[in-house]
């Protein structure tokens, strides 16, 4: 059941990084939605590996295919299915062979869970899953922008020890994010955080960096009580996406240190209907949107695979060295950007269907 | 469809503060477990108000009911309904009277979201409803113990700008937590946290604070690949938590800085299983249990509701003063440590039942 | 997870009729509906025990208690629970000592499933539980009344051998049906069943019957394609009922042998819309709604336990007679008529939030 | 969310008949499973058109492709995506030129939901849906034979008028089922049935049917109580599937005309388990299979389209004649056993996986 995202607007995902192809089912959006491959394609090729010197060099076209759900330019109301061929498939087996498992890695726990060592197992915790992501998504965001209006913004806060300055979350554009490859709308802090993976790929390693991400035009109401908070919904999302090791919203982990009357945002009068002076809680009151911009941030760790040799045991825990081999991410915060915003825009269309449907 | 929580083994709470009772109803429980009101009661003292200085002078006795699902003292595979009576109800009304919302509550939120201004309704959104949580949570804790030997601590690590030295997550004991009624089980510290809260009492505010929380005894293999991660529900089941703003599993954020090489947790041979020399990773790899404690923290802005007066608008938007009234708790940490085991004991309860049904 | 019905609206039922209590929680109710315990009152008493010669005599006020999810005389939007008390509980453990299963009796599944023979567990198998969805059937009543002015009417068809001309669905009321114990509006076969149930009784034995049930007033379009058809879930609804064995919609197992010119229903002009000149499809398409009431007919077996001794087998294998003691329904169709009216007014509550959706 | 059955093992089905391909993704199969596409071959060809003069001429080879979640020749854990192309592809638009709506057909109240008349949206209510059911059912067949020993085998029992002699649920093979194109094991009404196929079909009209049921090898527990019944299920997953009217477990509707002595099924001992000496029951007590044979029926009304002119009026209300035309099927129940069998295998694959996990 676990390869299901939503509660009503659903994406299920499929496919490893060594079949054929990987996939997305997106059952649950409305009809007469305008939609074609050309809306999906955008948010692959941003996610897509060999897009700059600073992600693996893998080489993947990632072309988006609708096979069914469209009709005349149009939704259906029937379960979109999105196909996404693998072209840069290598044999594959070479997982089988693997003599130890990698640190830090799914390897070991995709073993021990499900008996087999396959490349195809392992291969759902792959990055290449989040192609699927990405490509719901982008249907998700469509429907976001069409009905409600919604836009769904991310951008590179942070590579390892470099910090950005945010930008200012009211308008922050895609173009001003995507205007250096590393995806951090803050020019001068952008260089530093390219060379810092260069470095660390120079250096046969790899590097952390944090996500920052807005919803800008969420109405009032979208979330539930209890425990399908907003908050929560936008937590789990993000802590799926491989890699990540935090989540916050507004404040966040700076709130703890705060007092009640730091913190609090008070209200005031603003475009004919009660908003907040300040913003501390990320647009969210009670797990509920409150009207103002949805605001959060991701933490990525550095990547496991690295080039350079690492301390391991084998299958049956002898002591083995492992060799980072291959194409990989040195940092995986560039493309992450794609993954982030997918995963907000299927946060936000579950909840605006639910929020419909309770009303 | 919000006041559930679980796949297999679900909580469903309901109940609000000005009505006679909250209480949860847990299906999904095996049957043959030894359970008793005796079980739930320690878990909902440690939660309930009243209990020291440092936290509301509500006073509840929150004792549990249990109504049904146990025969003989057994688990009968049936729901298992458990009941708490409000006790110190008040008149109640006061809420429909509020001429104005509160900052960073959710009573506009609630407003606006369902259209009725009641005290029940903004119910659901208080700290009440989380007794309800504890019970449950009680529940699932004796099933880990029972069943599979985990143990779930958690343990109060800032309150505002004080910090401790984290305690050895291997040892720690729920005795140790509990020796200071702050919760934090590094004794100066602790002395330090009380005094700010009461400073921030004192002065008509409030403040936050961070729980950290550790399950030992997790065997590999709980968690589902992809969107059914076990990062990925302790996140939400955490975000759900009245005032939670962050959620970060094993180096959290501080990972984000990190390089691969420092951050990978090399595999060794211990305890006849291949397990980790160090735990950065927080016992889970690619969203599975991987046979190492879990560990992670919570953030909590400093309550909503303050002593002094805080500009607001009236419903109507026009300027407005807050005056918080009443017996609020100044910071929430010191209770939040029982809501905290009871959501993390939940999600861990769910993924043992579904580890065993895809086995 | 099982005690849990509806996606949007949704009922979860606890208690057996050991315990003290049975009751619903229904989570997803829309805000601002009136709503009292005095809505869930009536059929409650249609349902309750000993309210005539032809059911049990085991006596149950059965009063219903709101004790969440309404203020002011709405509901809030939060989770109702509604509690009801049981008074004629039994020392109870007379289950324990029973040495033999009960032929066609949830006896012997309960026990090998769960490895507990007691009269909690069973009890959930028992009529008693039917309580708690006519309860929750009473809100998603009162909701499709109240939003929709949909309404459901069920009456007994058949007793034994005894069969009645069914009622013209268009107009048949709850007063007609009510007006006979046995709960059939065709008054010269109600008293043949009544006469029917009371021979039975006196054999020391039980009979089934056949209940009816109209939707009216449900608008087109409720119902969702492929799994989630509106016929599927009626059935299922239904099967879930104790004692249910057979379920049809429309023309059903008749349908079988008939050809399409004579089945199919020609498509006419009437009040504003496109409606159907006959109604052999029982108001639904392809799954969906029709605008055309919807007709649906419930198959229930003759209740298991019967005064005269039975042939059966003790824990162990060993040749033993069952001796069916005390107060049983001899026939559960009169009974059931409030049963099935519930089942389907929880369907069409969830139906109405699912196509709010996902318009 | 309707196009995904199961709660467990889940089965989402996507595609239509005028796009290029349908297909399901399987989600929740163990790992280590042998599965391979010849595994779902057989029970496409069993349902596919063009395999006999008894139903439609359409041609579709329906090849099987396993896109994920296979490795080696096992399962992987992962999801199991089947893709089945669409070879007979026609120009598809005729839908949007359809005047009227086609009586007891989904035309009407897919546009009146959904406000699009396509080919494809439409296309959901199709048969051809129901080959990614077969394509699923099939893995779920595979899990149920390798794991459990369990078997389903589905046979036709009426045609129209013509009924057979029901085969011994103990003993029929699919072998027997196949000897005839008609798909019923009791030679003599075969033939009949078949004669009473063409002559419908020779009067450009359509026929119903009733399809039986058996599965054999089910152990003692599964189905869950409450809402969860087996019988529930079952009922479920055969109203999804497209012009089925009605469902009936064990005796079914003749157990309403029957008194509790006649119809309660006898404990005796039989292979070292307490048994039942007679199976009007069909195999399920309290909703919990009892280690029996599971017996069900469902009924099929006759196919909407038929070749002969029907009345009907057009989408605005006017009086217009419809006249079927192409390739459909006079009788769906050949078959509609393959589809039969694939929903019980799904359920059944659902109900094994959920009786692990609570136990």
């Amino acid at each position: 059941m676990s390869n299901t995202f939503g509660r009503l607007f659903r994406a299920t995902t499929f496919g490893e990084s060594h079949g054929p192809a990987v996939g997305a089912v997106i059952d649950g959006c409305p009809a007469r939605l305008p939609l074609s491959a050309e809306d999906v394609q955008p948010d692959l090729d941003r996610r897509r590996p060999g897009q700059s010197d600073l992600v693996t060099a893998r080489r993947e076209a990632d072309v988006a295919q609708i096979v069914s759900g469209v009709d005349g330019g149009v939704t259906t109301g029937g379960p979109i299915a999105v196909l996404i061929e693998n072209l840069d498939q290598r044999p594959g087996d070479y997982a089988r062979l693997r003599s130890a498992p990698r640190p830090s890695h799914a390897d070991l726990t995709y073993r021990l869970k499900y008996g087999v060592l396959s490349a195809s197992g392992g291969g759902r915790a792959s990055a290449r899953e989040t192609a699927a992501r990405v490509a719901a998504g982008a249907v998700a965001r469509k429907l976001l922008a069409v009905r409600y209006g919604v836009e769904v913004v991310a951008w590179v806060e942070t590579v390892g020890e470099v910090n950005s300055r945010p930008p200012d979350p009211a308008v922050v554009t895609r173009a001003a994010v995507d205007a250096h490859p590393v995806r951090c709308p803050d020019p001068a802090a952008a260089e530093a955080m390219a060379e810092a993976i260069r470095q660390a790929q120079r250096a046969g390693d790899s590097v952390g960096g944090v996500v920052g991400c807005v919803c800008r035009g969420v109405p009032v109401g979208w979330g539930e009580p209890v425990f399908g908070k907003l908050n929560g919904e936008l937590a789990r999302a993000m802590m799926t996406i491989p890699a990540a090791r935090g989540f916050e919203v507004g404040a966040g982990f700076a709130a703890a240190a705060m007092r009640g009357s730091a913190h609090n945002d008070p209200y005031v009068w603003k475009d004919r209907r009660i908003g907040t002076q300040t913003n501390r809680s990320g647009g969210i009151q009670g797990g509920i949107s409150d009207g103002e911009p949805l605001l959060f941030r991701v933490a990525f760790k550095p990547p496991a695979t690295i080039a350079r040799p690492q301390q391991s045991v084998d299958w049956d825990g002898r002591p083995a060295t492992v060799e980072g081999g291959g194409r990989h991410d040195p940092c995986v915060v560039p493309r992450a950007v794609a993954v982030v915003e997918a995963m907000a825009a299927l946060v936000l269309a579950d909840a605006a269907l639910l929020a419909a449907a309770v009303r």
